[in-house]
Formats: structure tokens, sequence, C-alpha cells
């Protein structure tokens, strides 16, 4: 382990990094890494993407005066090192409840400006603000907008750019953070350029003599660092790479070795007193200075569960078991048809293609961080008889919901939706938490939802999906492990019936219809024991295929008094609102006590944390039924249900 | 008025048009434009874009086999040539019930392929195909993109190139048709680089020349093509304008005079003749050829009401009142408010925001055809200070979901949406009709939605918006002219309150809360008293702001036997569905019958046809409502009210 940190203890706002002298600030890049590594390996979080930035950070915060000039970090997960600058250096409860959030968060700095993790806007919010300080006349501040190059793919950026470009009087830097990879290597002409302007081979050779030097133990000296700079200078004058960047307008600086820290300070400075758009190239290498980061070539460092500090091994063994039978299975099926085909919007291993592609290369498409192009071009797919089944976490439909509504679902395209990490995913915060899926997909008329409860009827429901060839089908599951397999009591209806669970006899009274979603069927049979034991029988059940309502369910509720719906999704607009909905349409009005998240933002906090915190617990749900059948028979609330 | 058509009644198929001479070529580009001014005069729609296309068109099925090879057009509405040359020649209920789509439409042909108007989209779908034919070996198929200039800004088309740029060996051809201006002048530093493809010097010259040769009377003959033809082809290898393009690694051909038939049929071999994907760009000129078009400056000729074929004016006067109405209202509050901008996607004149832009130039930003950035940078100003008014087409919020919901919403930013041609309308068939806003916007954390129902609601309504500062307001209102002025009997509650439009006694039975969204509010009136002429008393009430449920509404729907709700949204997910929901919340189940749109994709229609086969008539909702009072009260239903 390496010596106590001496210097970032007294770094309490970014003014103090001014101070220090060149050395103090290579101690200070060697202690941020040691902490990072240290601290993240503790409570999980995005290690690799942090230890990339630490000297790009510190000199954006000695060249730019935070709060006045706004830093905007796209995507937020590499603000870590931000975060440590400006006076947050309690890392211990990172991600957990009470603790830092894992991204920029206004609530706890005013250096913080973005909280959004999705890719790709931090261009469009540094040309909003850059516009307003133009209007307001406050020609003096700047705005710089930090973007990896994987965020580039996505058409945000693009259409950012190219307002950026027409706002020749805007002070707007623009810091592309190449690491060549993003999620997963870059895709597209894109990238080639990028590439063109990377990999010139004599820019090569002055990065590896940059690492040589470093490598050599410590930081090189002030001569080392100017015989570097003057020779790259030269090199840059010959290269001229600026391509793409300057056919747009836009200013172009460098690329600069973003682990040099003067020299990015240099390029910094000479964007900063430039009167319009800049951008600067830097390169970084994602998990930078911790070698089992750097030797990973497969990312998964990219976000890191509890590691040892040392191997960089996993703490506890992961388990992604919902994707890993996701992966299996779609393997399995694209073993059996030519025709269904894979598409991921830079998430190839994370949503469990990977092992389709290694198998199918030619049939699964990484098309970047472009989910419009993913749900469009998957249309196009449909339309040209294949089955494209497109995965992606739920929280990134979002970005293609215009295309699944007017390109997939007005066309009747057969496309299916895998949405991993659907409903609460708890630590990541607010715009991670996939909870918005049931509400927005609900809305696409010919749209079926399925929501599987263990691993068989995930296999079982994926087959099904892929097996709808005129409307667009979506499958949502959660992250995390899977659940103990919770087998059917009996097949309700067609294959595409639900599952009833559990059948309580109960004691004469009113009779409760527990409806359960996808995971939370365990909950729905756990409610439905309790309201059992308490004399209150009826039905759980699984409806299987959520969207659109089924007939058999809206019959099984038809015989109920009460219904009771859990979901780990927006209580308005989903699973139970439909049901509710689809009964009155039928010109019944049983009622309908649905649970789940309520239209708010979630902060982050462990999944269980925000379960128990939304009344989503079994004894809650329990609790709330039998008061609602106590309202009903004009009895009184059962006082042994307990929370 | 020309000659009677005589070659194009001969076309029927794509495949006609190979065997016509060249002279035979030109008297058919001729006849199509006296066609389309005579026709589309009577049924409107949108003549100058499709002026714009007839030689590319025609071009276009000579080099391409359409079916096998496949032709996508972008945003579709440049079509109509691409109907007439493959079967459809009865224009006379043009966009009409029953009558051709003023879009690509499968059910009319088997050589359309997307119906979505949405900008942007084609490289996508045509991505999509190319690697479906790739999957299956289909190597000799060709898929073409026709996408114009201004929907390059689209992010879309970023994410598209980059995907196609990465497919060297799919046969891909990208028909890029430049007017310059989409719907409007295009903007940024994509507008800057086509320029500098477009307007070499040399190249205008050319284009001069090839117009004046046009204009000396009837088609240049051969010679005068081929002198022309070497002259740019000497000139393209002198200028080499490629750029952008060809540093995403897609190879350029241009750019080619889009109304010389001969160099663009030349352009469009070669493109075919290469392996991999090829950009072909094509200048054309809107409304070329029809004189009031090519002189109409600010672009009213896009899409056009019925108008006279000579002079190029309207037919009955156009009456735009709800735009002009926010138009009217937001340069007031402009005045007033220094801190208020507007934001609008290539649409400055449709939503009405040309006013303020002519008075407050450096306060109104049209962003291209980019509504994710236009949100996102929205929330970027209201960060820094400023409270942006974006105006859109309801239909077009779509495209920019995630940003409302991550960036605007996540933020709580004070952004007020000004949704234009909400609702049904009508003609521009499934993907125009607005009706998805309220379910969509109502997943929103925070947001606030409001439907003005006539000019003073709207003015008001519009300044209670702006007056939020800490979360996203909607405003959403309708295609077409305003309805007459519906004042109030009492405002319920705060400044936020709905409005009670009418009190009705009724003979002492069960009450029925009807409930008017909008430009529905007098429908609920006549509702109300159709009902009242039945001896069922009762209140209409408009909600004024329908997201979230105001407790003032609530309090009146549990003071009611019945609600009945009447909007032109979506019904599930809609204002009714919003109220059932919030009732169902507190625990009281006063049953909500709810008139919206179905769950489906509407044909285009008339929007009068559409409000009667929705069964949304005043007589309709009434039958409705008292059938449900009279299940309600065990009676009969009454027999006397009407269809």
């Amino acid at each position: 382990m390496p010596d106590e940190p001496r210097i970032l203890p007294t770094v309490t706002t970014p003014r103090d990094l001014r101070r220090l002298k060149p050395a103090q600030l290579d101690a200070l890049a060697a202690e941020i890494r040691d902490f990072l590594v240290t601290e993240v390996s503790k409570t999980g979080g995005h290690l690799g993407p942090n230890l990339g930035v630490v000297e790009l950070t510190i000199a954006l915060h000695r060249v730019f005066s935070s709060p006045t000039d706004r830093l905007v970090f796209d995507t937020g997960h590499q603000a870590y090192v931000h975060k440590l600058l400006t006076g947050r250096q309690d890392f211990s409860r990172l991600r957990g409840r009470g603790g830092l959030s894992g991204y920029p968060s206004r609530a706890e700095s005013d250096h913080d400006v973005v909280e959004n993790s999705h890719a790709s806007a931090a261009l469009s919010w540094a040309d909003g603000i850059a516009r307003a300080n133009q209007v307001a006349g406050l020609r003096d501040r700047h705005v710089v907008a930090v973007v990896g190059d994987g965020a580039l793919t996505g058409g945000m950026a693009w259409e950012a750019l190219n307002n950026i470009s027409s706002g020749q009087d805007r002070r707007l830097v623009v810091v592309v953070n190449d690491n060549g990879r993003s999620y997963s290597p870059t895709i597209g002409g894109l990238a080639q350029q990028l590439d063109t302007l990377r990999t010139t081979q004599s820019y090569e050779r002055v990065l590896a003599l940059g690492k040589a030097t470093l490598q050599r133990g410590g930081p090189p000296g002030r001569f080392a660092y100017d015989a570097l700079h003057g020779l790259k200078k030269g090199l840059k004058d010959v290269a001229r790479p600026q391509g793409l960047f300057e056919d747009l307008g836009i200013k172009y600086v460098g690329p600069v070795d973003g682990h040099d820290r003067v020299m990015v300070e240099h390029a910094l400075r000479r964007a900063k007193a430039f009167d319009g758009p800049v951008i600067v190239h830097v390169i970084t290498e994602k998990g930078r200075g911790y070698t089992p980061a750097e030797e990973d070539v497969a990312d998964r460092f990219h976000a890191v569960g509890k590691i040892h500090p040392e191997t960089g091994l996993p703490v506890a063994p992961s388990r992604f078991g919902w994707t890993a039978v996701f992966a299996d299975e779609i393997v399995a099926i694209a073993r059996q048809r030519s025709d269904v085909v894979g598409v991921t919007a830079a998430m190839l291993h994370p949503v469990g293609l990977a092992p389709m592609a290694e198998e199918f290369p030619d049939r699964v498409f990484d098309v970047g961080i472009a989910e419009q192009h993913a749900v469009t071009s998957a249309a196009g797919m449909a339309f040209a008889g294949l089955h494209p089944v497109i995965g992606l976490y739920a929280t990134f439909l979002g970005r293609g919901f215009d295309q699944l509504l007017m390109d997939v679902g007005l066309h009747k395209a057969g496309v299916t939706f895998v949405l991993d990490r659907a409903g609460l995913t708890g630590e990541d915060g607010a715009s991670h938490n996939g909870m918005w899926d049931i509400a927005m997909t609900s809305i696409v008329p010919g749209l079926r939802l399925a929501a599987p409860r263990d691993e068989t009827t995930l296999r079982e429901e994926l087959r099904e999906a892929v097996a709808v060839d005129d409307a667009p089908t979506v499958l949502r599951y959660p992250k995390g492990a899977l659940p103990e397999a919770l087998p059917a009591v009996q097949r309700v209806g067609g294959a595409y019936g639900p599952d009833v669970l559990a059948r309580h006899a109960g004691d004469g009274g009113a009779r409760v219809l527990v409806v359960g979603v996808g995971a939370f069927a365990a909950c729905a049979v756990e409610v439905g024991e309790r309201l059992a034991q308490h004399g209150i029988g009826g039905t759980v059940v699984d409806p299987r295929w959520v969207l659109p309502v089924g007939s058999e369910l809206l019959e099984l509720a038809q015989g109920h008094d009460l219904v009771v719906t859990v979901e780990d999704g927006l209580v308005t607009g989903g699973a139970g609102s439909h049901l509710r909905d689809a009964l009155a349409a039928a010109g019944t009005h049983v009622p309908v006590q649905s649970h789940g998240i309520p239209r708010t933002y979630l902060e982050h906090a462990s999944r269980a944390e925000l379960v128990a915190e939304l009344g989503l617990r079994p004894a809650d749900v329990a609790r709330e039924a039998a008061s609602a059948v106590a309202h009903l028979t004009g009895a009184t609330e059962p006082a042994t249900i307990d929370r």
C-alpha cells in the first residue's frame, strides 16, 4: 500500500490546486489513484473511467474556475476525481443511501451540473448554458463539456456539435476523452476518424515515450515534459489530423496525451484563450495506473462490484443471473432460427449478447451508443425478413421511444426488445432505474410486454416473444441474481395466458386477486399467504404477458372482490393501472389497489432499501390489501398483519 | 393550362420508364409537374417538395428496380412522384378517407416501405434492410435512402451514417436531396459543410447555365447535356468538395444538378456500380417549375391547403388560430420577461415563434431537426437562468422523450413545451396525429400539462406555464381554427384550478361530472346539456391543468356518481385514466367512463371523420354516459339520446 495521502486532504476547493507546485500535482495524481483503487474496491463503482481522468480533471480545475465556469461531465460516472477536488472525500458510502452519489449531484455541490447518466447529453447541456451566458452578456464565462469518444456515436452529440459550430462567439470547450472504447470498442466511421486523429505513427511513438518515462518510476521532470511538448507540437503541425471537426467549423486542438498533465493544461489554456467553440482531443487509458484494470481487455472494469484492490478479482462472485439465462437462451434460439439476429447499442457484454456474437459474428450488430438507430434499423431488418432481438438496459429505451412508436410499432415490425436492469436498480441513482418501461411501452399500439418471474419463464417468454412476427414484443427483467424457481399451479388459457401461482380458500369473505408482475411474483405469493393466514382467500397470479391486458386476467379479476397488483415499475401507467382501465372499459368496477413506484425520481440506495421505502415488501402490500378488504366489507382492519 | 398528359397514363409500373426515349422522359417530367400543380391545388398537400424531385424520382426508378431494390423516402411527403410512377394516378381524394395517403403506404403498394413521416429515419431503415440483405446473402439488391439536407441535422441520421460507413460491403445508396432549406433554412455547421460542397463558384455557374438552357424553352438536347457533364466532371475533380462524408469513410458523388435528368441518372448509375455505401448529393429546388412556389421565400409552399393553381393563393383564407394566438402572446410575454427565450426544431414559422424571432432575434434558437438537442439545451438554458419555451408539433415530442425525462424533468428545469397540432390532425395520417402526448408526458415526475380550450385560456395558461420555474410545463392544443370563446361559470380553487363550465340540477338521480379536456371542453358542455335534457344533472368542468390531477378536480369527482371524460388523446394513459388512478389511490371508487382515442394507429381522414368514427361527438358521448347512468341506477337506457 502507498504512503498516507498528504496533499489530497489539503485540497478542499479547486482553488487549492492552483497553489500546488508541479511535483505536488504529480504526487496528488498518485494519491488520487491510490484513493480510488482502495475506496472503490470497497463500495463498488466506476473505477476504470475515473482512473483514466485523474490528470485531466486536475488540469480542468486548474485552468477553469468552477462553478463560475461550468464543467459538464457526460454520463457522469467519471466524476469521482471531480468530487475529490471539490470537497467530497468521504467515499465510504459511495452510491449507498446517505453517501455520495456515483454521479454528479446538485444536492452535493455547486460544482455539479448534470445528474443524468445517459450518454451524449453533455454537449447539449453545455450549448444551452453557453447560449444563456450569451443572452445574459456574460462573455467571460466558459462552459466545458467532457465527453467520451463513445458518446460521440450518439445522435444527440451530432445535433449538439452542429449547433455548437453555429455559435462561433460562444465560449464552449468540448473535451473529447478518447480511450478508444467507451463501453466497448467504438463503432463505425467516427471511430475510424478518431483513429486517424489518434494513431499517426509518430504520435504513437511520443505516447509510448511518455509512458516509458512514467514507468521508469515517478513523474518525469520538467525537462522531460518540455522536450515532449516540443516534439508533439511539431508533430501536430505535420500530422494535421483535424478532419471531421474542422469540417464542421469547430476548432480542433490535439491529440493530447491525457496523462501528461502539463500538456493537457497547455491544450486547455489554448482552448480557453480562443473566442469560439473548441474541441480538445485527449487520449486517455481507462484504468490507467492500476495493473489489473489495464490488463483487462474485456472492459469488465468499466463498473466494478466490490473487488480486492490488489488482484482486481471480485470479493464475492458476481451473479448476473437474468442476463446469463438470456445469453444462453438466445444462442439456443439463434441455432434454430437463422432469421434471429441480435442488436445492441454498445452494450454487447452487459446485456448478454456476447455469446451469440461469438457463435454468430455476422448476426449480432453493435451500433454504438445509438439507441435510435438500433430501433429503426431493426424495423428495417424485420421488413426484410429478419427477427431482431435488441438488448438494452431498460432506462435507455427512452432514447428510442419515437422509433419504437413510429418505426417498429406503426409498421407492425416483429422486433423483440429485451430490457435488462428493468425496475429498481438502486445504487446508480435516478437515471439508471429502469422504472419507466411499462408506462412508456404501454402507449405503443399492438405492443406486447412480458415480465418473466424466474429462469423458466424467462426462457419461455423469450421464445414466445420471438414467435411474434407482426408486432413489437418486450421482455423486461431486473438487475441482480435470479430468484428461486416459482412453478405455476395452472396456466390459464392459451400459450400467452397467465399463470396461477396459488389459490387460497379463505373464510368465505371478500376474495382478493393478487397480481405479481415479473420478479414481484414471489412477493405476490407471500402476500397471498399472509392474507390467507388471516382468512382472506383468493388467487395469486403472474400475468406473464402484462401488455395488453389479456382476457383471462380480466375474467380472473372480475371473479374477485378486490385486485391487488404489485410491480417495480411506475404505478401510474403500470400493470395495475392498465388492469383498472381494462376493467372500466369492460364496464365492471372491481376496485384495483396498485402497488409500484410513485411518479418520482429515486435517490441512490440499495434495491432492498428502496423496496422497503416504497412499501413493496410482502408485509407492506398485505397490510394495505387487508385494509382495503376491511374497507370493502365494513370490517375493521386486521391488526395482526405486521409491517 | 398544358396539353392533356399523354405519357404519364402509359406508365403503370417503373419498368415502363425504361422504354421511354429522352424526349419522352422530359415530356413526362413536364406532365408530372402539371399534374401535381393541378391536383394538389384541389386537395392540399406537399406541393413544393414534390415539384423538386420529379427528375430525381424518374431517374431513381430507371436506375434501380423497385421493389427488389428498395427506395426509402425520408419523411415520405415527397413520394407523390413515386406514387405516380408506381401505378397510383388517382389523386382526387389525396389525404382523404379512402383516397391515397400523403405518404408512402404499404397498403397501397409493394413499392412503399416507410410510412412514418418523422425526419431522419430513412437512413436507419435503409441500413437495416441492407444488413438483412447481407445476412440473407442477397448481394445484388440495392437499398436507396432519399433524405433531405435538413434531415441530416437530426441525430438519427448521424447514428445511421456512422453505421453505414462501417458496412463497406453493403449496397446502400444515400441520396441527399439538398434544397438548402428543409422546412426552413438549415442550421449549423452541417449547413456550412453542405454549402461548401454546393456553392463553389464554378459549380454555381454551371448550375445557372443549366437553368438558362432549361428556361430557353424545353429540354436541352443531347449535346448540351454532354457539354455540361464534361464541364461538371472536370469541376468536381478540381473542387473535391467531399469533406465530411469521406471523413466518415462513405464514398461521395456530387454535387449533381437534380433537375438534370441525365446527370442524375449518371450519378445514380455510378453509385449503383460501386460495391459499398455511397452518398449522392443532388441539388434541387423546392417548387421547381411552378412560379408561385419558386418565388415564395417564406416556404409556405412546403405544404399547402387548397390553392388556386395559377396564382398560388389559398382558395379560402387559412385560419391558424391556435398558433397565431400563441405567437401573439409569447411576444407579449417576451417583452415583459427578458429571461424567456424560444426554441424550435426547424419549425419557426409553423409553431408561431417567427414573430418573436423577428422582435428578439437573439432570444429565439432554431436548432435544426434536432428535438433531442432542443430539449436538453433548454435544460441547460434553464440551469443558467433562462426560461425556454420550446415550440413543437406534438407528434415530434417523442424524439425528445428521454431528454424530457432525464434532462428537463430530473433536473427540475423550468422549461415550457408548447405542443401544436396535438390530438387528431387527420389528413397527414398515423405519424402526424399528436395523440400520444398526454400519456407520454404523464410519465415525467413533476411535469404539469395544460390543455387550453379557447383563446383566453391559451393566453392564460401560457402565462401560468412560464411562471413555473422548477418543473417542466406543457401546453397542448390542436391544429385548426380556434373554437368560440367558452367562458367559465366559476374558477375552482387557486390559480391553477379547474373551470366549471356548467351546472345542471337534474331530477335528483345520479349526478355526472363531465370533464372536457382542451378543445373538447365544448363537447363536454354539449354532453352536459344533452344529459340535462334527460334529467341527468351534474357539472361540466375543464380541468385546465390536466397533469397532475388536481385536488379540486378529485373533490369534484368524489361529489358525483359518475365521471365522464372526453379528450382527443390516447384513452390509455390519458386524462380520464389518470383521474381514475387518482380516485383509486384516494381509496374512492367513483366510476370513470373515459372517451378518447383507442391505442391504435389512425389512417388518414379528416378530423371530423375521425371524431365521428371514434365516437367523440357530443351525441355519442352523451349516449354512452346515459347508458352508464342507467347501469348505475338500474334503470333502462334512455332511448331518446340519439347518435
